[in-house]
């Protein structure tokens, strides 16, 4: 391998034949939520490594993993064959910086165009004050929200959707390809996995998968006894404060 | 559509044929001042769409519009066909650092080659402490000043113009186009309808256009009702700090 | 007039015979020291434009100039014929970033190989707590100093020179080309015209050139003036401090 | 030499022949550990030049050396034919970016190829909170591991090498080779010889190289001189302080 003028480059692991397959996309964002919800599909649909996309507009480390090896931050492709093929997008990092952002969506979009992709899902969060139990959404293209609106996804009337998940759709939409941005409501603050657990819900519907959430519903629950913990503590703390300030 | 190298691309969605034409920009800037005055133009006259235009150097976001759909942020060409035929130049933000500045411009000069233009106008806001009701100007040739001595614009002998506005007119320069810029006074820390409506009523008169003003008039009294509340709202602010001061 | 990929070019306005001529640089830097002396010598010597230098990694504005024109923020090149051919290279700003100046200093070394360049001067100021009147040197080769051991420079054993002047000795070097830059010590906080003629008496020594200094000797008074106000200024209002604690 | 489009450029100054080589990396980072590491091994090993390295992703200055000098920041390759030829990088500075730290990575890699190096051990510094004596250690290759058990190294399992030192074995690992790095603890916030050293012993002792420590022990001791006066600094003004606060 030959690196004449450094830009991003995908390596391909394997070729295998798909036809008018989607796009999921889940990299690192708000609450984590993108994330937690691809890779946990990854997993449990098992899907196999299609390829991995380097960039250096990634951040400059390798990471060290478990076996003390050393690898580049990268993202990586992985596919799964059912009702419908899917390639899911999933990885360590997003771009560094906006033309990486640009540059990293455009080859994305010119890789997966030989798997036939017709349609792409961005996942991500959403971080109210609120942080409830809300699906957002925005699409590519009007006519989408109709075909979802049995769904209870919020389609989004203005904002922006910034990085990965915005990008992928407004520039595959300018490809010709249709999509939708389902965003997860969480607080922000904080790893977010009941919000992937939504998101899944609403895409496994969508895509007609069964999917099993006992790991996640495990994950939720750490989470939860985790912000318990921290709220009982703050609660002690400000006893504390005020009995430091009464005495 | 396959984006080898990512740099700024036009996507083009008419190809009229448009003779000694005028292009006037209006980006997003001081008081939004060149804004309000191009899209307000594109809407009086019916001005068509004639071409978007994408940058890795515009923000990494996409926009979420009124039925939900993304576009990328984006520039926009329009043009209208009158005794000069103009292409206006719209957009909602500018190159977010300096080389996307020059990269954008410079496609932008490329592009209109073929629409024969041979004159510029750019628009923006100027903000003085002051902020009176003055047309400051600058020029590619100092004849051009001579043309409009009339028209009651400040010339201005010093000073910078950043952004578009001033590289288009720099840039178009060097490639003998003529050009003029054209500011409108206003305070800076607020959209400037007024200040719009002032550079409007100069420029409709050197194109000989005739424009009704009436839907932006409404936007300048709103705007001019919103500072009176204000005032109104700091008077009695001022007042209560007084009192408390006082008492 | 096409710009394809968005880079440093150079326009050129004249196309003399020179010979083993010389490059002496003054970009805008500490005290403006270089920039001084070579508008000076410009001026004096009447040198005639040569070509003009533009760059996406300038700053992103349009001058105005005295007839309200806007021009491109731009370096720019003059020469002079004499016992030895010269070419100046001035200008209203260096790069606005690292690779910037990498890519400009290497198009000026590319561009100037026609006028058979075989030595660079690059003037600038070097700022010391003491500002006294010393020029500091340094220089491609070791045998420069030799040659100039009797003009009273004091040559540099450590230390680095940043941007334009550093980079054209440095890139130049690597060309075959030999060069000198002198410094000429100043306060660092302020305009120094001073240091500048300092400069200007060693090369036009090294040139066997003669200058007319008057109208530097009336910069360097009025500097002086401001200076000695700004002392008055600050006696006066120590002595109200002080009167302001005493009394 | 022409310098068409402004990139990371390699000049050569030998072409000796070398087979199976390894590639021993020390550029500035953490402590200084990697550089003085390899800094020392050239010196001892009397390695002679092989190739200088610049790129606009280097800080923008030329350094002056001890003949007053000047010469663009740079990288340097070194070699040494021994059991095992060696070629040493080592330098001044990496580079001032992300982007940058990817593409010079890249051109050594493909520099170093037809010098037919298999191995890279890139050396640096782990702050550690105590400051201890131990050697951290990732690999390309698990299998590494166990070749290396016997050598005390602490194989990490989580965590990033930031830099040349991680991206080296990153990006060298998708072009097939295989690579260590080794890092010697250090407080992080001092020059730390000694952790340079104890990275010396485990390489010299993997390469079969025999090595005098008798120079590098010197500035060890200096060192150590150093802070225990800093200490001695510290404890006696902490006295002072007390006094003070007694009296």
């Amino acid at each position: 391998m030959k690196i004449e003028n450094m830009e991003t480059f995908i390596v391909e692991k394997d070729n295998p034949e798909l036809k008018n397959s989607i796009l999921i996309e889940g990299l690192p964002g708000v609450g984590l939520v993108g994330k937690i919800a691809v890779d946990y599909m990854i997993s449990e649909l098992k899907a196999k490594k299609l390829a991995d996309l380097y960039s250096p507009y990634m951040p400059h480390q390798a990471l060290i993993k478990r076996k003390s090896e050393v690898e580049l931050i990268k993202n990586e492709f992985y596919y799964y064959r059912g009702k419908k093929d899917i390639i899911f997008l999933a990885g360590e990092a997003q771009a560094v910086d906006i033309f990486g952002h640009y540059e990293i969506t455009s080859k994305i979009l010119d890789y997966i165009e030989k798997y036939d992709v017709q349609d792409i899902f961005t996942l991500g969060g959403f971080a109210t004050k609120e942080g409830g139990k809300r699906i957002f959404g925005a699409v590519t293209d009007p006519k989408i929200v109709k075909k979802y609106e049995k769904l209870n996804i919020t389609f989004m009337k203005e904002g922006s959707i910034v990085g990965a998940a915005g990008l992928l759709l407004g520039m595959g939409r300018l490809k010709g390809l249709k999509g939708v941005c389902l965003l997860g409501e969480c607080p922000g603050y904080l790893v977010a996995p009941k919000a992937a657990k939504a998101i899944l819900e609403v895409i496994t519907k969508i895509l007609g998968i069964k999917m099993n959430f006992e790991k996640l519903d495990e994950r939720v629950k750490k989470t939860e006894e985790f912000l318990e913990n921290i709220k009982l503590l703050e609660t002690t703390e400000d006893k504390n404060i005020k009995e430091d300030y009464i005495g």
